[in-house]
């Protein structure tokens, strides 16, 4: 692939959307995108995922939305962006359906379906995952404050989220990928997340 | 499990709705349901499927959207019925995925996929699967005279249709399974299905 594909993750209140809106600001020619969603397609399928009868469904269920979800983001938009040798900046890719559904929903008989599906990306597959580290305490209590609408995977109890965050560094010791501490003001996230993502780039 | 599950299956026009209704008629006490769907969630999911803008979605998320859906429908419907004794008769499962996805969408890289999903099953497999087996040509020509709204899978051309049959015979011989011919007089194969039903519930 032409372009470069960086992946933002992290649990809730980490950060990941003010960082992509900052990132876009300063990097206009590289493609934002989002799981789940992404496409229109993908966003008619994320509707179904954070609906409130979503709450009830099973690891299996959410899990399979996912992946349907993200072959239409990576065949209509991610791809295409790649080979025209574009930047492109996901907020959630693969990492996110490990971490919530395989630990999060603790659904471990899900991982030989995972890495399956994973191999379908071909060479659509990241170059760097950037997960935005926070606490699960102190990233509970940012989702809660920020005011936004909360979705029923963000009302889950503390130890969901504990194991979300598990989840997510046990998935990226298979991938390339920077931690960075989340816990900092987010100023400091912002810089520290722009100058990585613009040495990969250029490189 | 307690209860006996059979499957309907056969391509467009082969009668299946029809049967289903007649079935459930001669035999109150089982439970009649349809894929995909056949729970409020798996109806949503089907909803995103059979819509227009899924004309273009690729077979990997279309067949995603279908073991999604297929999920939530053994989850909530078809186990708790099998553990309560009923009989179960499902218009439609697995064997449409294979059929529909794999050969119909020409997609046979999902076969290993398909093969880790069916596991995960368990026991809420089917005791037989009843294939209503019409020539496409007949079927196709049948579904347009209906006049039923029509989806985009059943608008797509005729070596769809034969590619779908083929895929339907191929996936029976892996699962226990009688054929109908479905050419015959619709009141002929409502009472063959009706015998094949009660022998297979009753025993």
């Amino acid at each position: 692939m032409k372009g470069t594909f960086i992946v933002l993750e992290g649990g809730e209140g980490a950060g990941k959307t003010a960082v992509r809106k900052f990132l876009a600001e300063k990097l206009p020619d590289a493609v934002f995108t989002r799981e789940p969603g992404g496409t229109p397609f993908a966003e008619k399928i994320r509707a179904v995922m954070i609906s409130p009868e979503a709450a009830e469904a099973s690891a299996e269920t959410q899990f399979a939305l996912a992946w349907a979800a993200r072959f239409d983001h990576v065949r209509a938009k991610i791809r295409p962006a790649l080979e025209g040798g574009k930047a492109v900046i996901s907020e959630r890719f693969d990492s996110a359906t490990y971490a919530y559904q395989i630990h999060g929903q603790e659904a471990q008989h899900l991982k030989p379906l995972f890495f399956e599906y994973k191999k379908l990306l071909g060479e659509c597959v990241p170059d760097l995952y950037i997960l935005l580290d926070v606490l699960p305490a102190e990233g509970v209590r940012r989702a809660k404050a920020s005011g936004k609408g909360i979705d029923h995977f963000e009302e889950r109890d503390l130890a969901f989220h504990i194991r979300v965050r598990a989840g997510l560094i046990e998935f990226l010791k298979t991938v390339p990928h920077t931690i960075v501490d989340a816990n900092q003001p987010l100023e400091q996230v912002l810089h520290e997340v722009l100058a990585l993502v613009k040495q990969h780039i250029s490189s």
